[in-house]
C-alpha cells in the first residue's frame, strides 16, 4: 500500500537536498534507483519505489537534511546497508519517499577492549567490525547474522538475530546518537552526559530510557550506536543435534528448553528444516533433482533426502564458550538432556577460540562465531532458480514444542493452495522462538511472488488468532502487522500515534513504518488499520 | 526543593478521590500521614510531604483518580511500597502532592513454571513473591535486592538490583500494563495483542518499545509487569573474596571483570567494606567501641576490626549456578583470577539447589538465591543509633579498579569536611558498577542530616566533572542530577519535556520526578535546571 507524494514537493526539494550532499552522492535516475527498489517484491510491482536518494556523510548533513524535508514536506525513509531483505530491502513504506542510504557513515569510532564495546556509525557492516577486529589483533567477537553485509546499526534496530551469545541484538545496543525530526541531536542513556566515561558500559541513564522508541521506529535516524561483543573464549563449541522424524521436533525444543534457560546453551540456537541444510550445502542434489511435482517437496523425499545426506530432519545448531572443562561440562549435560530422543546424534566442532578464525570452516561453526559470510544466498537459487527470492513470516511464540507444532500446522494448512516451498526456521532464545516461515518464489515468477505476498497477511491474522505476534515484516504488511496490537481499542497505536505527532509533528520521517502514521497521513481511506478499528 | 501547591485544589479534589477507594483507604490526618514520609529526612524538614494517602485497590480505581487528578489539577505521586529509603522512600518531589499508595494492589497474577515468569502488581513485595514460590512448590528463584519489603514492581522501576542472574532488575522487566495520565491502560510488547501467548516471554512487541518509559519516570502508572525467574539450579555456590589490603580493591576489581564479561560468575558480585561486614555481623563489637575519635574510623583501626574478624578490607561475594560440574569448573577459575593477590582468601557455601531454603543462613548465601529478608537494617542501628538512617549517592563507572580509585578518592576528600561516616560499596556486573555510597547520620541528628544533603549536590556534580553518572537519586537531588545530563544543549531534558507534554499534558503525574517537570511548573525560578543551562 503506498500512498502517492505530490511530485512537485520532491522537485522542489531536490536542489536543496542534492546541495547537502553533493551531486555525486545523489541518486535520481530511474536506473539508478532500480538498485533501490526491494529486490524481492514482484518485479511488475512499482510499490516503494524511492523517488531520490541522497547519501550522507556525516550527522550534520542529516541534520542539514531533516530541516529540508520538514521545510518541503517530503518524507523521507532511512536505511543503513538496505539489506533488510525479506523485509522489503532498502524500500520506504511510501513509494516516492526521499531515501537516505547511510552507507557512507560507516566509521568504527570506538572499539573498547576492557569491556568489550563498540561504538559504530550506522553504514558499518557486520563484515567491517569483523575485519577490524581481527585487524587490531583485538579478541573480541562480534556477533552477527545469517548474512554478514547488513548494517550492524540497522540490523539491531529491527531486531534482527545473530547467534552469539550476544545473538539478540536489539537487546545488546548500548548508547545512541540520533537525529531527531526536527534536527536536534540526542544522546541516550549516560552518553546524555558531555564526556560520559560509560557510554558504551550501561544501558540507562537517570530518568526514562528512550533507546527502545527509535527501535522499528519512524521516530529519529540513529547516527551512532554502542553494541556489547563478547570476549574470545579459551574454548568454544559448535555442536549440532539431529533427530530423525518430523514429529521429533517438539521433544527437541521442550528437551532443550531448560538449557537455554539456565545458561547451559548460552547462544541463541537456530533449528533448521533438512531441506534448508540441503539448500546450502556443497554437493546436494538440486531442487528439481529432489522432487519436481506439483506444489512444495513431500514428507516422504524429505526424509529420503535428510537420510541421503546424512542429516536430521530437524537440525539444530547451538554453541557453547568457555574454558575446556566448562565447555565439557555443558555439553555433557545437553547430552543428557536430549539422550531420550531416539537416533537422536550430538554433533560437536570443538577450536580454541583463537583459532577459529583460520579453523572454522562449516557456516554453523562461523555464525556461532559471529564470523560473518554470505554462505546462505545459497538457498534462494536453490529454491527458486539464480535470482530467487523470499518473502519472511515471523512470529513470536513461547518456547515450547506445543507452539512449533501450532504454528507449523497453521502454515501447513494455509500454504497448501498457494504451492509455494516454504521453509520453517526456529531461533531459541530462554522463553521464547522466533519461527521465521521463509516463503520462496523468483520475484520474476509474478504469479508465485504475488501469492506470497497475498498469503502473508493472511498469516498474520491467522497467528494472531491463536495466540502469537509478528515481530518484524515487510513494508507491506505493516499496516496489517500492526493492526493485531489491539489491546484496550488499540491503545498502542493511539500511544504510538501521540509520540509520532510529539516527536515528528510534521511527518517527515518514515511515514507509515510499523504501522504508525503521521497526523496528516492518518485518514480512514490510506490507513489499513480501518479493519480492526 | 518542594513548590505549593494551592491547598484549595487539594481541597476540591478530596471528596472525589476519597469517594473512589472509600474513606477507609484514605488518610489525611497529619498523624497518619507520618508514615509516608521519607524516614531518612532530617526530622525538622517538611520538604516533600504528602497532602493525603489514598490506596486503590484495582486498575479502575487508578484510570478513575488519574482522571480526577487531571480534572482537579492535582499533583499525584506514586508508590508501590514506598520502601525507596535512602532515595525519599514514599515522599513526592512536590510537598503537598496526592500519593498513590499501591500497597492493596498486591496480587500474583501468574507463574509460569515452564518459562521461568511471573506476572505481578505493584504491592508484591519480594517477600511475597518468594513465599509463593515456596507455598505452590515452584522450583524457580526471584530476585531480592539487600531488602525484602520493597515492591517488586517499584525497584525494578527505580533500576533497582539484586544479587542472582536476573539482579539487574529493570533489565528483567517483560511486559508492562500501565494506567497512563488521561486513564487510557496501555499494554507493552506482546501485550499489546488481546489473548497474546508470550507476553512474558518475549521483551518487544511490534515497532517501538516503550518499557523504557516508564522507568524512573512520571509518563504513567505501572498496574502489572512481568519479571524473569531463574529456574531452581541443581548446585548453588556462595561464594566470598576477601583481600587483606585498601590498596588490593582495584587489582581485584580488574581481576574478576573478565569472569564476569564471560559469564564465569553469572550474579552481581557486590563488594563490600570491612566495617559494613562488621556491622551487620552478631557479636561484633558496635561502632563506638571501635572507634570514639572525631569524624570517620580511620584506616588502620578499619584493618585491625578486618584483622580481629577475620574480614577482608574488601569483601567481595558472587554467586555460581549450575550443575556440580558447572560450578566446581566456574569456581576453580574464579580461584586462579585472583590467585595473584597476596593474602586473598576465597570462601565458598554450597548448596543443592534444593536445599538452600532451609540451609542457608548466611545473609550472603540467601541474598544470592534470591531469599529476602531484613537483616541489613541491622547497619543503620550499628552506624548512628537506633533509628538510624542514610542518603545513598550512586554514581555508575566502567568496571575498572581504577574508576573505583578514583570515585573513592573524590569521596574521601569531599567527605572529609562532613564528619560523616560512609560506607563505599560496588554492586559489579559485566562492563560497569554501580559505586553506592551510603552516607550515615540519624535523621534526629539535624546538623548530620543536613550535612549530608548539604554534600549530596557537590558530590553528583563533582562525579559528572570526573565523567560519572548517577543511575538514582533521593528526590530532593532529582533536579541536579538531571541536571547533569548536558549533552547538545541539555537534549535530553528537552526531549523529557516534550514527551511530558505529550503523554500527561495536564501535568499531574510526579511532577519533578527525575527532573522532568510539566510546562507549567518549568519557570526558571522552580527548576533548578537554571544553573547548567
Amino acid at each position: 500500500m503506498s500512498i502517492a507524494v505530490d511530485p512537485s514537493d520532491v522537485a522542489a526539494a531536490l536542489t536543496d537536498l542534492i546541495a547537502v550532499v553533493g551531486v555525486e552522492h545523489a541518486q535520481h535516475e530511474p536506473t539508478a534507483l532500480t538498485s533501490f527498489r526491494d529486490p524481492f517484491s514482484p518485479t511488475d510491482s512499482n510499490d516503494h519505489r524511492p523517488a531520490l536518494v541522497i547519501s550522507p556523510a556525516t550527522v550534520e548533513e542529516v541534520q542539514e537534511i531533516v530541516r529540508l524535508a520538514a521545510r518541503h514536506r517530503v518524507p523521507i525513509w532511512t536505511f543503513s546497508q538496505g539489506r533488510n531483505n525479506a523485509y522489503g530491502g532498502p524500500a520506504p513504506v511510501v513509494g516516492g519517499s526521499v531515501v537516505l542510504n547511510l552507507r557512507r557513515m560507516n566509521r568504527i569510532l570506538d572499539v573498547n577492549t576492557d569491556r568489550a564495546t563498540a561504538l559504530v556509525e550506522p553504514g558499518v557492516r557486520f563484515f567491517d567490525l569483523y575485519d577490524h577486529l581481527r585487524a587490531e589483533g583485538h579478541r573480541l567477537w562480534s556477533s552477527a547474522p545469517d548474512l554478514g553485509w547488513g548494517s550492524i546499526v540497522g540490523n539491531a534496530l529491527e531486531c534482527g538475530v545473530g547467534y552469539t551469545v550476544h545473538g539478540d541484538h536489539a537487546s545488546r545496543i548500548c548508547g545512541m546518537e540520533i537525529v531527531l525530526p526536527d534536527g536536534e541531536l540526542l544522546r541516550t542513556g549516560l552518553g546524555a552526559m558531555t564526556a560520559s566515561s560509560a557510554w558504551q558500559a550501561h544501558p540507562r541513564g537517570y530518568g526514562p530510557s528512550h533507546d527502545g522508541l527509535f527501535k522499528q521506529s519512524s521516530l529519529g535516524i540513529v547516527s551512532k550506536m554502542g553494541i556489547w561483543l563478547m570476549p574470545e573464549p579459551e574454548c568454544y563449541l559448535s555442536g549440532g543435534i539431529a533427530v530423525p522424524r518430523k514429529e521429533d521436533l517438539p521433544v527437541l525444543i521442550d528437551a532443550v528448553r531448560p538449557l537455554l534457560l539456565d545458561g547451559t546453551i548460552q547462544n541463541q540456537p537456530a533449528i533448521g528444516h533438512a531441506l534448508f541444510i540441503a539448500s546450502v550445502m556443497d554437493g546436494a542434489p538440486s531442487r528439481a533433482e529432489i522432487y519436481d511435482g506439483p506444489g512444495p517437496v513431500p514428507e516422504h523425499v524429505i526424509e529420503s533426502v535428510a537420510e541421503q545426506l546424512g542429516l536430521g530432519r530437524w537440525n539444530m545448531r547451538f554453541a557453547l564458550y568457555g574454558n575446556e572443562a566448562i565447555v565439557r561440562a555443558r555439553l555433557r549435560r545437553v547430552q543428557a538432556a536430549v539422550s531420550h530422543i531416539a537416533g537422536v546424534r550430538v554433533l560437536e566442532e570443538t577450536y580454541a577460540g583463537s583459532e577459529v578464525h583460520d579453523r572454522a570452516t562449516s557456516q554453523n561453526a562461523q555464525v556461532q562465531a559471529g564470523i560473518p559470510s554470505l554462505d546462505l544466498m545459497k538457498a534462494l537459487d536453490w529454491y527458486s532458480g539464480e535470482g530467487g527470492g523470499h518473502l519472511d513470516f515471523s512470529v513470536v511464540t513461547p518456547l515450547r514444542g506445543d507452539s512449533a507444532t501450532v504454528v507449523h500446522a497453521m502454515m501447513d494448512r494455509m500454504m497448501a493452495g498457494t504451492g509455494l516451498d516454504w521453509d520453517p526456521a526456529m531461533i531459541l532464545s530462554g522463553r521464547c522462538m522466533i519461527n521465521v516461515a521463509q516463503l520462496y518464489f523468483h520475484p520474476d515468477d509474478v504469479v508465485a511472488a504475488h501469492a506470497a505476498f497475498a498469503i502473508a497477511p493472511d498469516l498474520i491474522r491467522e497467528a494472531r488468532r491463536l495466540g502469537f505476534g509478528v515481530y518484524r515484516t515487510h513494508v507491506e504488511l505493516m499496516d496489517v502487522a500492526a493492526d493485531q496490537f489491539d489491546f484496550a481499542d488499540h491503545a498502542l497505536r493511539k500511544l504510538n500515534e501521540r509520540l509520532k505527532d510529539a516527536i515528528d509533528p510534521v511527518g517527515i520521517l518514515a511515514p507509515g513504518k510499523q504501522g504508525v502514521w503521521p497526523a496528516h497521513l492518518r485518514q480512514a481511506d490510506v490507513t489499513p488499520g480501518a479493519e480492526t478499528r
